[in-house]
């Protein structure tokens, strides 16, 4: 049997992202965003959605690029602390002692210490209410030169995944099958 | 050090979401995506991306309407085919077993066996590319209702997550850490 919640948001999993950018000034900002994902194929797009009220919002909106940052676990300090503390008041790089590197491809910084950064041109800006959606086509991907890219990046990087009921964190577990192959079992 | 992969996908985790629809002749059906995600928290939205070549696609231009169905752990094989096989030539539901029922909110089938059914109403169409993303708006949101809503639902439902790379299913690992909470620590 089911129970109604009402008009609730209970996907799982969301991502933990760090979306970066350079303020008017210049100077290197980052933010968490749970609200987000990859959105086309080709070309490659990714979409996050953020508030007004962000500090970031105003340099996604100047700026006209960003950087996604995947944290691993053992980041998972700094990348709570993107979230909760504002850019307008705290310098979040100097206080989390990571490295803003000026991205090659768009005008973003990204994380140098996060295995995965994605760096992302705006191709879209939709207000949807409390959150705004960007969309962002990826023009290039680094990742550490340790990772093996013929085994799962996955387990390499150990990102992380939010629960939004909880406000918690967790980690990535065991793999339970192949994709496009375990459900051939059927018809 | 850092390597440039150029224009790639590469968002960790992501979801493994079951679309269900009617189509234009009243039969449900239903398709794995998992470019998707939540990108607004009022009102709440979700996204998902599909390709236009997908039955689906036009079950939702024409119907308006969708529910996100998220499989645990034990419907990993029942997810998979659903993100293989095509409502063009199979009734899926009638190949996996599983019950189709429809929704109170809008017009859409939920998958009954899934833990949780969320019911959405389209509020935006985007053509990005390949892919065409659907912005949702969350009319109503049922679970199981075995399901203790104070205790962390995420280790209840056990969702899977998707990992493009090796294309394979993972499960959620173990709680790392509270959000909005352990970033305290810094600054």
């Amino acid at each position: 049997m089911k129970k109604n919640l009402g008009a609730k948001l209970m996907i799982y999993p969301t991502p933990l992202l760090v979306v970066s950018t350079y303020d008017k000034a210049g100077n290197p900002n980052a933010m968490t965003a749970a609200w987000g994902g990859i959105c086309c194929s080709s070309p490659p797009c990714v979409a996050i959605s953020l508030r007004k009220a962000t500090y970031t919002y105003d340099s996604l909106i100047e700026g006209n690029a960003f950087t996604i940052n995947i944290p691993s676990e053992n980041y998972v300090k700094e990348a709570d602390y993107f979230g909760i503390a504002s850019g307008k008041l705290e310098d979040k790089f100097t206080k989390t002692g990571l490295t803003p590197i000026k991205s090659e491809f768009v005008n973003a910084p990204y994380i140098s210490e996060f295995p995965i950064n994605i760096e992302c041109k705006i191709i879209q800006v939709t207000e949807l209410g409390l959150h705004t959606q960007f969309i962002g086509e990826v023009m290039n991907v680094k990742i550490d030169d340790t990772i093996q890219e013929n085994q799962p990046i996955i387990e390499q990087i150990k990102p992380l995944i939010f629960a939004p009921d909880g406000r918690n964190y967790y980690s990535i577990g065991e793999q339970v099958a192949e994709a496009f192959s375990v459900g051939k079992e059927i018809g």
